[in-house]
């Protein structure tokens, strides 16, 4: 049963290398009751949920009062808080606190300052803000309007801390300006901003402001910001800059898009002749953007130095995936061939430009993680990094491996388990802080282990507290103490044999082994499916699948088989990729999903993006067959008499509408018995609103068709 | 009940003003057996279908072996053969029979002449032709696309009837054209045809084109075609040009779209990058096009003369609504101011084009039937228009009147009742032949009325063959005989008894007193509905309702009153204009609607077309409150529970995608229960498919709801 809570929130803990703890979380409210019944969903960026309904119908135990609502879902009860925890010294972070005050907290001393007050925020209709180094100042940005996943643009003013006097930060003879980016530097009260594509720099807060770019040009030329493609498929940041740590120097990517292909996206509403928007967007086999990396100098006369590519690269198509300050003077990068088979990690010189391979790394699929950053010991004679590691016949898992300049390689770890993230290396203890998949796929704990001697290795947070069992590390400078984050707590079994022995609605969580399927807190609405019908849902990680659907498809068998389980009333649900994926289990298993509902699915690989398409499937000139192939355009004959649900935003920037247009199209063609619900000028991140109806929407088809083989299956019975 | 006819064909019949019959028509089919309960659907352009449901359930009757299905309506078997007769001389008439010859028949002589074959058709995939006026030549036009609601792009071939030589149709240095229209003129084997909103004409099949406009631009400036403003509201036809009889001159318009602002259609099929597409639409109060009028001669040397507009309307605003030679050396012409509350009826000089004013009109609201043709004196004396005139406290009706150039001023006709159309004037006999309502306002009769001494008037067609009550006439170039096209017949009445007696499944026609809800037979949708269900179909014409809705909500509230009608089962569709009623009664009507749905609904009158809008709301600039007032968002709360059904083609050209967007966004910001069907890139006029699909998700939606409205009641039922 689900009772409601007052927060459900995150404890925020510090934890000692010597496991000290000190807890500055407010109070826990009923923590405890959260649990049992949440803690068993897991999230997964492009992901299936199966909705299956349980035979026996069974009225809810008497103690459920309130099942749990989409309201709920949106309400602030139910919002995690998120603290925002900084380190700014050895002993001193910086965080926001539940009253949303910014305060400075210094656990060695216990004492806690108030840097911004809530009612700051409030009065200047704060979105998000940042504090300069000298936490003087800080950045509040308003106004803020998404772009994509991680780009918004923002009118951003300058705030003394200290005497409360405020002013706009605006390129020289701009007023009212709508920033791309604005950010505080390593030093003092260094900024930058970046306006119309080009970086704007000012060594304080009243000193006049630099342009160190100017070939930028909407849309078209970017400086220190991501074009479309690099920020969704390969930095998976918005942000294509990066300081060095004396702050001296800016290294920045310059993005090229002239050669790229526009899409358009269209406009409905908001005027009376809207105006449709384009954007570069590269899909599969077209003209991809031109990268280059430089560096310029801040201190002194400005000059920028370009970063060439290893000669392994030239005259190819590429791609820079990280790019990693290693000293003052040093930055390691990363470069990737368009074909994502083959990697180069080079070491760069930023006075003079030059990039020497440090390591060279090939696949006969593609390379993973490639942004990853090696930790460097401090003279760069040595790097960790966590790569794949063949285990026996249990197949690659990625683990802790030591490189020297020689190409020298130790593995530090092993076993038929995942290091997630290297988190920390302290050249010191000659230790390295990182968390794995050790205890369970589904969990993260926080580990130690030694360079040294057999590399013995230690647990630091297993049977920590309250069975927490999913946790996330910020590690001080000084790798003397850890932020830990406790993101959710596992309960699974326990829920599962009550789901078996009561055949009553519960979460029935099932991991395909893979490391995306976690124990992470979170909240969807699959959870009201399941709080208030006969209905489990099970989340399989379909990215593992390779675009066959092979494994994913006998996963899914696997699930319908359970005997507490009607295989005549089976949905699916999936989102982009998730979509595609249950597309093509229409396609594939003849009878055996009847409800089934995709979100912004994508329907043909050769119209979404070439960096992400191209890495399964090739160039479209050499690999059309497998373009072709891979097509899902289901008649639903596989539905037996069921429908299907389609949701699309219009202006999705990331799985274009024509996606679900052609799926659409196709529907008609065919005949097919098909619902939808279209969110006019929405992108793929659909608003709060939208949300909301959506998932109304979702929860009144799954009702209705799961509900409807229900009575279909009660009429079959009478017939016999 | 619904037996299944072979075809349900319109008789074609030739009638001399002497009454005697020939019938060309293939013998009739079980005609009856459809009429008796097919007859009453009536169709009107923009109008509302009230779905209600009878409370008492009843069985079918046994007779009852296979209701009428969608399919069924896009059957061949229920596909009317349209002949498309003309006149070619006063005896000699050229038609396409039931087997697609295209034959001349002599009907003095009883002669039959097959011109062209059915094979040819075949041959050469003709999807339209046309014959030279010597009837040596046709032209055959292939690869149509549908551009607007008549416009259509094609290729063409001239064909030699008797050698059957073929040619392509091209401009001078075009090969494959495209062309935009092409014709044959009034003599011999004269043609014009239209290429890049130019016109070109050829004296003979085999002489050179000759480019008489130079002005075209394509989507700017359009000469001898329509833009998409006065094709749809202003003249209903994409053709702006008028042979003078002698086929020595051709009048035509030049329509100058520079400074209308362009709509953009979204594009989403049919390619990796696809492209909009932006075309000429002024919307309430934007710049409207400029329009001027030429007459080009076509003998000896070209020259064109443009024809000036009254003194009235010089520096205004105006629309040319109507364009007729009146002898080889003048037009009649109206022109009507912008605001469309004054018009004036010119007689021009082709030869000097000079325009003078003959008949000004004025109202208080809008000039009526803005594009109907003046039947002139040979000597150009005199001539004779439907206007209104006042019937007492019943209105106005339009009736035939004879103007003088003094103005002089004699009404032929009067009642209440209207005369539809003046089909022909017979100077000698000094007869105008009419069809009225006179009978009843569902019906259309043909009839005589002499322009001398007590205008005594007879009906040519009353009682004539068979209760045909609804006749279309052709009259012959002698005004001696006329081509009758029967189509539709009435049993309304009995039908209406049995509703009320057996309370069973019955069409239920309603006429609100105007003359667009007839008894011509078409099938519709909703006969579907009517066939299969408990559901009783009414449609009213809310073209009188002058945008209050008053009439149209009282006639409703009416219709639910009626003792076998369940009040609580009421469910509407209306489209475009009639999407806007549907929508605007479940905002006004509290509770009375249960199930709507509304297809390409008009939302806000101030994104629909200029010529349209301002018509009946005046300009924004001014108007902007009635404007605000007239938008549809309701907040669905008087469905009670029930559900709103949307449906639009994303492209669609004439209401755009916008109002639906508008619609959507709003339903999700009032979370309202809302289902949709989206069309993708499809216009105004769906795909045949497209068709399909959305009556089946009509009929679907209709009995979900209504099904689910009555289930409700037998749970109400059960609680007393």
């Amino acid at each position: 049963h689900l009772p409601r809570p007052y927060v459900a929130h995150h404890p925020l803990q510090f934890c000692s290398t010597q496991q000290e703890f000190v807890d500055i979380s407010t109070p826990q409210r009923n923590w405890k009751g959260i649990a049992i019944s949440l803690l068993v969903i897991v999230a997964v960026c492009s992901l299936i949920t199966m909705s299956v309904v349980v035979l026996t119908p069974a009225d809810h135990p008497a103690s459920v009062k309130s099942p749990l609502t989409v309201d709920d879902l949106y309400s602030s009860e139910f919002t995690v808080h998120d603290p925002e925890v900084t380190w700014i010294s050895d002993s001193e972070v910086v965080y926001r606190n539940r009253d949303n005050h910014v305060v400075k907290f210094d656990f060695t001393r216990n004492e806690t300052q108030v840097l911004l007050s809530n009612t700051t925020f409030v009065a200047f209709k704060v979105a998000k803000y940042s504090l300069s180094a000298d936490l003087q100042y800080a950045l509040f940005a308003y106004d803020v309007k998404q772009v994509y996943r991680y780009s918004y643009q923002a009118s951003y003013i300058v705030y003394n801390i200290y005497t409360r006097e405020v002013w706009e930060l605006n390129p020289p003879e701009v007023s009212n300006a709508v920033l791309q980016h604005a950010a505080w530097g390593k030093q003092g009260q260094q900024l930058i901003y970046i306006f119309e594509n080009n970086i704007y720099y000012q060594s304080d807060v009243r000193s006049n402001s630099l342009r160190i770019t100017s070939s930028g040009m909407a849309g078209v030329i970017f400086n220190g910001l991501a074009d479309w493609l690099y920020e969704e498929e390969i930095l998976r940041s918005h942000l294509a800059h990066w300081w060095s740590p004396d702050g001296e120097k800016l290294a920045f990517l310059t993005i090229n898009d002239t050669l790229v292909p526009n899409m358009a996206l269209a406009q409905f509403t908001g005027g009376t002749y809207p105006r449709g928007l384009q954007y570069p967007y590269p899909m599969a086999g077209q003209t991809n953007p031109a990268v280059k990396l430089s560096v310029v100098n801040l201190f002194g006369v400005t000059h920028s130095v370009e970063l060439h590519p290893p000669y392994q690269l030239s005259l190819r198509d590429f791609y820079i995936t990280m790019v990693k300050w290693i000293s003052n003077t040093h930055l390691a990068v990363r470069w990737l061939t368009r074909a994502q088979n083959a990697s180069v990690l080079t070491v760069c010189d930023a006075a003079v430009g030059v990039c020497l391979a440090w390591h060279e790394d090939s696949s006969d699929s593609w390379i993973s993680r490639q942004n990853q950053e090696p930790l460097f010991d401090k003279d760069t004679t040595r790097f960790f990094l966590a790569v794949p590691l063949r285990q026996g016949g249990q197949g690659d898992f990625h683990h802790i491996t030591m490189f020297t300049k020689k190409d020298e390689i130790e593995h530090i770890t092993s076993g038929a388990w995942e290091v997630t993230q290297i988190v920390s290396y302290d050249e010191n203890k000659q230790v390295i802080y990182f968390l794995s998949t050790e205890v369970s796929a589904q969990q993260r704990h926080l580990y130690s282990v030694s360079t040294l001697g057999a590399f013995p290795r230690q647990c630091l947070t297993c049977g920590l507290r309250e069975a927490c069992t999913f946790f996330e590390a910020n590690i001080s400078p000084d790798a003397e103490h850890a932020i830990l984050h406790c993101k959710g707590k596992s309960l699974t079994i326990i829920l599962m044999l009550q789901a078996c022995a009561l055949s009553r609605p519960r979460l029935h969580s099932l991991s395909p082994g893979d490391q995306a399927v976690t124990e992470e807190f979170r909240l969807n609405w699959d959870w009201v499916l399941v709080g208030s019908e006969q209905v489990i849902v099970a989340r399989l990680d379909g990215r593992g699948s390779a675009f066959q659907g092979q494994r994913f498809s006998f996963l899914s068998r696997y699930l319908v088989k359970l005997p507490y389980i009607d295989p005549t009333r089976v949905g699916i649900f999936g989102e982009d990729y998730g979509g595609y994926l249950a597309l093509m289990l229409i396609k594939s298993t003849e009878g055996m999903i009847r409800c089934a509902a995709a979100q912004a699915p994508v329907v043909d690989w050769t119209m979404y993006a070439s960096a992400f398409s191209e890495r399964y499937f090739g160039m479209p000139s050499t690999e059309e067959n497998r373009y072709q192939m891979s097509k899902v355009l289901p008649d639903m004959k596989g539905l037996q008499g069921g429908t299907l649900f389609l949701a699309h935003g219009t202006a999705d920037a990331n799985v274009h509408f024509q996606h679900s247009a052609e799926l659409i199209k196709h529907l008609i063609r065919v005949g097919a018995n098909y619902t939808m619900q279209i969110y006019p000028d929405e992108g793929h991140f659909l608003s709060r609103r939208s949300q909301i109806q959506l998932r109304h929407s979702l929860i009144g088809y799954f009702r209705g068709c799961l509900l409807d083989a229900s009575s279909l299956l009660d009429r079959d019975v009478e017939d016999e």
